[in-house]
């Protein structure tokens, strides 16, 4: 029986996806848990022969899609697309899929969660108060009307959590965005304004990455950016690691030029450096922003149903390239 | 020099109050950071014989209030008047006075704070990844668009955390309030439901405590409460920790009768029971829902300048009681 191969699923179980792959005709072939090296998935791969291939976070690498004899796809469950080999799927004629629009929700709640958990105080005044401690006067807090958030990235994503911060608590939004360069200064949405980098780091009290990990973004949060932060803003990062230098950060956060730092994502997870996550002005959580119970089901379900109707001869719903035997 | 006794103040020094106090032409005498018993307050105001009293959690208590021997007003810094026997006040004259509405964005925001800490796992998860652990799969995460919130008490504060869950994220909120008897089941603002208490308890995934602490809310949420909200919501109390009975709150977490608790308040504070403050089920914060860097400066300065008003034979601004020699 053809095989589809799952290489790592940070949730328990593979229930969803099997049921679905059965269901066509298939045989779903498991890996663990956690996402496992390049090498280890190419071994994979080279053991099972898939004809689709889903992946969480684990790199799918131009081996293991060259290895296949049959690859007709590779489905990521997820939005971002920088673990997986295109070229060399687009080369052989496999479609590589994604679910870009089920965790909209989940992300820009968690950046909100994490900037409101910061002014508010909520994880550093639990800590104190579970180690005894009863101390109003220490508490140094914000009113989030009165700030401003600069976002870089102003996808589906990204215009969810600037309407989150404008119309929930009257915040003056600012966004960075490839797409706005010929608007920059100019009102996008009620309350959210296009504005240069130089502008974001000015004027903002949180600047929230929402950008994808390219070869243009990665390291984009450097010791350069980092140094003219007038306003010492918290830096949120829900997006890739990479987008971030660690050692600057941890620079920045030493020095006092930034007030905190909310990260999901981490560079180096899933074992993130120690000088990170154990400070104080750090709030870390593991790569979970996309997740809610409603989000991992439509995840898992239109992943696998995706790539199921590209087994079926079918075009995909959500193509993220244009394979060289299906060109046009 | 007549002088004005503040009781307590939950920061760290008395400057804003002491500017405006002798700039008036009194002299302003500080009791310490922490609030203390209402016997020690007794003393300190037998021993000052203040024209005004300002306080923020200390008692103030009728023999407090008969001691002096030329009291005009008590300053309330703050909104609730739980800590202020106003009777005794009124009695002999003595005008008390309240800061309403200089806190009401940070309390809406402690709110939302607190619920997205549970629902997107900013607590638990940072607590898990600064002990070395980064398990994505172990989450329990929700999307908070999906969920219905209660609110019992709907003033002004319990009337903008409902429009930041409205429209911030999405959520359908209910709200109880005895203003609000006669339109049960009516759309009192957009997406916001005037509903009775057995329909909060019903439909909630939140519970949210805005109500004053009054001899008919003491502990109105009892072992009868908790025992019945099938949704199994979350609790948020940011109004005074008398409104819940602690030990039926211990109960209802052993018993998963609700998901969780996020106290600003708790009965017994500045030293609440250990059985509530050390669980993973509860986040807490030290009573400072109230509290930012602006609505600090702003309690200070407002509540001092009505007590001084009254001082200069003024009337306040913020009238509590209509004290018997100035009744019409």
């Amino acid at each position: 029986m053809r095989k589809v191969l799952i290489t790592d699923h940070p949730w328990p179980d593979v229930e969803i996806e099997r049921g679905i792959v059965e269901a066509a005709g298939f045989e779903l072939i498991a890996g663990p848990v956690e996402a496992q090296p390049a090498g280890v998935i190419e071994t994979m791969v080279a053991e099972h022969d898939p004809v689709a291939i889903m992946t969480c976070w684990a790199q799918v690498s131009q081996k293991a899609i060259e290895t296949p004899t049959q690859l007709k796809a590779i489905g990521r469950l997820g939005v971002g697309l920088d673990n997986i080999a295109i070229p060399a799927a687009t080369a052989r004629g496999a479609w590589v899929t994604n679910v870009p629009d089920y965790c909209v929700e989940e992300v820009s709640d968690h950046v909100v969660a994490m900037v409101l958990a910061f002014w508010r105080g909520t994880v550093a005044l639990d800590r104190e108060v579970k180690q005894g401690y009863w101390q109003p006067a220490s508490a140094r807090l914000q009113r989030v009307a009165d700030k401003t958030i600069g976002i870089i990235g102003y996808g589906r994503i990204g215009t969810l959590t600037a309407r989150k911060f404008v119309q929930g608590f009257g915040c003056r939004v600012l966004v960075n965005s490839r797409s706005l360069l010929q608007q920059v200064g100019q009102e996008v949405a009620p309350g959210v304004t296009a504005a240069d980098i130089a502008t974001i780091q000015r004027e903002s009290d949180a600047v929230v990455l929402h950008a994808p990990l390219t070869s243009a973004t990665r390291g984009i949060i450097n010791e350069a950016f980092l140094a003219n932060l007038p306003r010492k803003p918290l830096l949120i990062n829900v997006s890739r690691g990479g987008l971030i230098d660690n050692e600057a950060l941890v620079r920045a956060l030493d020095g006092g030029l930034i007030s905190g730092a909310g990260l999901d994502v981490i560079d180096g997870e899933p074992s993130p450096p120690k000088s990170v996550t154990t400070r104080t002005d750090v709030i870390a959580t593991p790569h979970v922003a996309f997740s809610s119970n409603a989000s991992l089901v439509e995840l898992r379900r239109r992943c696998t149903e995706d790539v199921v109707r590209v087994l079926r001869g079918e075009r995909p719903l959500h193509p993220c390239n244009q394979p060289a035997s299906t060109a046009k």
